[in-house]
């Protein structure tokens, strides 16, 4: 069943599929703290095509790889690559499968993950295909969650920032609407929850910064490009920051997550709270690529 | 013979030497088939030098190394390089060798790749010097035509598109010419292969898309940048495309190769047909690599 | 004493620190010699962090983590990198110790590697933080001069060109302070060692380029744009050009070095001197990088 697998989209993916990514991350998670990772994909090439730059994600998948045993071969910045003498995407891909065993690709256009898939002939992990889909990314929070509180069912989410356009929070509504979570957006107006994503959910919905009831606080970033008055930007930004005033109206079990990169969401005078759980997300994105590697591959 | 030598051109190999490398690609290919590559690199690096981005040559290289247990370090644009301080390439190329056990480079000035090998103290691979050699595509070349037609012996071979530009055509001839193949040049007046590749040949030229009699038909792009008025350009390019009806007219028993990558003049509606072998002969790339990487450093 | 330190400047090193570096740089030295280096890193990552290009720094610093079969991630050119959205230096270095067991760094600001050591939880190397430090760079000319003159103690060094700007002279003088040398700075008054270097030193110093009496001549480039008045720099630049005829009054037992690299200081009609070791001294970046890796790490 997840042999050859390609990984698109989380919408693809039933609660029994998303406990076994989630067990398979634990063993991993296990295997580093252990540092005895059995090499798994020992002489397994990863190929990380990255049509467009994103740094994190690339270099955690590539960690994935190495911890695994593997190795792996790429490009991070389309510039320096034949798509300058316009290959296509579909051409690029089965290049790529014929030298590489597996595939993590991020693309600037929506569907090129899923394109991808249907021409390749290794499995593909979306590493991001535009404001579309990022399931490593879920599936490394869902992971983030159930680690640090223990379980998934039942939680109370607030997010927090640009809900409109962040395609990592809608992702994660998806998912965790199958373990019945609790949610509240908090956001300017201009940058609320679509309807879409809202449906089916339990949730409220406020542009007031009260997080004192959640059990986790997802917060994103406001991009300044998203509104046409630099003024009402300003106003807004400085409203949703997590500082420390903010952090000690929160539950003593709770926990804050950003994808990061941050930039002034989330104050530095923050990082130090043990609440603080965005470094460690990033962390289990390794164990997470490495299981869903291991996965794909048939390796467990 | 072959330890330490450095493979810069297609004109300093015999007919022994292809046969010699043939015979060990056929090894690399089988073992990559069976999954039991023996790691004849192991604790050994490679460096590319990319001078000018190719991803294609980068990667099967690297993929090369990396399936025979060796590991790679290098650069893939020269933009991020000490070449920015003026370094020669000399010395870049010495730098290298100080760290690495074999030199896979691409170059976009002819006669880099031999200057290279004057003052390297370990073998360098060529991966394309400009308008010059590329004797790893040749040899792929080669590699593919044996494999699925079952011998280079008197083959009767079509090339299309550029013959005047495309180094990747006029390496082929040089080979080929040492087992007796025919040539049928089919191309636009301004684009004719020229008179030194064609010496010593037998073949036929013309401009008419005829490919019915060929066992390989060899297609390059036409660049529009070749010809001084557009709409000549426009008028001639979709003269030269392989479409499902030209292939029509094909020998069962023939293959259509292209050295990737291509733009319009394979049709994508192609891509499924048996004789399409373009995407084996990337693949083919890697065990040719493996091939010359074990037998320069003596491995094999 | 050396398990999870991190190297910062040269200045934090006794000279008990650097004759321990020296010692596991000469064992490391001998592994490569011999072939049968003992994977000290397997299933360790190195993360090679560079703010800004540097090829030399950056390919030595891979090999050395490769020949010790440990792996590496990371970036050669912050343009492809998430610093482009704004992310601080600080987050991207506590991304790369979640992913990575050391972290190698290179960065045009000064300062920046002291500010990475603060907030990571793994080993930081710096490989160069803009005008202020280089210390991989230093170790590695200390242990040239060593291995190839036999001691450290006493040498009498002469150093040509910018000793105004040049952050490896400056380093090197700190060092070799240790070992009581005597300094020979020959350069343009313009760009004379700083006051600040030459305190404690038993040193001479002119314009004229005589390294007759010289042990060690420690070459470095002099920049264009270090001159307000071109005309001057032309004048200048061919003064201080190591050619054979200044060769040929050098001592026999004597060493010409640079920390490359070069354009036109050392013509090319030296490097088949025997005396010519910058080759040498690149290389000797391995070993060094090797040595350092490994002691960090507690593995030696």
């Amino acid at each position: 069943m997840w042999d050859r697998r390609h990984v698109i989209s989380i919408d693809d993916f039933s609660r029994e599929d998303i406990e076994d990514v989630l067990k398979n991350t634990a063993k991993m998670d296990e295997y580093l703290e252990k540092g005895n990772v059995p090499e798994l994909m020992k002489g397994k090439i990863l190929a990380t095509l990255f049509f467009e730059p994103s740094t994190r994600t690339r270099l955690s998948f590539e960690a994935a790889m190495q911890r695994l045993g593997g190795t792996v071969i790429g490009f991070s910045d389309p510039s320096a690559t034949s798509i300058k003498k316009k290959e296509t995407t579909a051409d690029t891909v089965r290049m790529a499968a014929a030298y590489a065993d597996v595939i993590a690709m991020r693309h600037p256009y929506p569907g090129a993950a899923k394109l991808a898939a249907q021409v390749s002939s290794v499995p593909i992990l979306n590493g991001g295909d535009g404001s579309n889909q990022h399931p490593t990314q879920t599936l490394l929070d869902l992971y983030t969650i159930k680690k640090e509180l223990g379980t998934l069912d039942g939680i109370k989410i607030a997010m927090v920032g640009d809900l409109k356009y962040g395609r990592t929070v809608h992702s994660l509504c998806t998912a965790l609407k199958l373990f019945d979570a609790t949610f509240k957006f908090i956001s300017p107006e201009q940058l609320r929850m679509p309807d879409t994503y809202k449906r089916g959910l339990t949730y409220e919905e406020t542009t007031e910064l009260d997080v004192s009831d959640a059990d986790v606080v997802y917060v994103t970033r406001i991009q300044a490009e998203r509104f046409p008055d630099p003024a009402e930007y300003e106003k807004l930004k400085g409203f949703y920051v997590i500082n420390k005033k903010v952090v000690s109206t929160m539950k003593e079990k709770s926990i804050i997550m950003h994808p990061l990169p941050r930039v002034d969401e989330i104050h530095y005078e923050v990082d130090s709270d043990p609440r603080a759980k965005y470094f460690k997300q990033a962390y289990y994105g390794v164990p997470t690529r490495m299981a869903l590697i291991a996965m794909v591959m048939g390796a467990i």
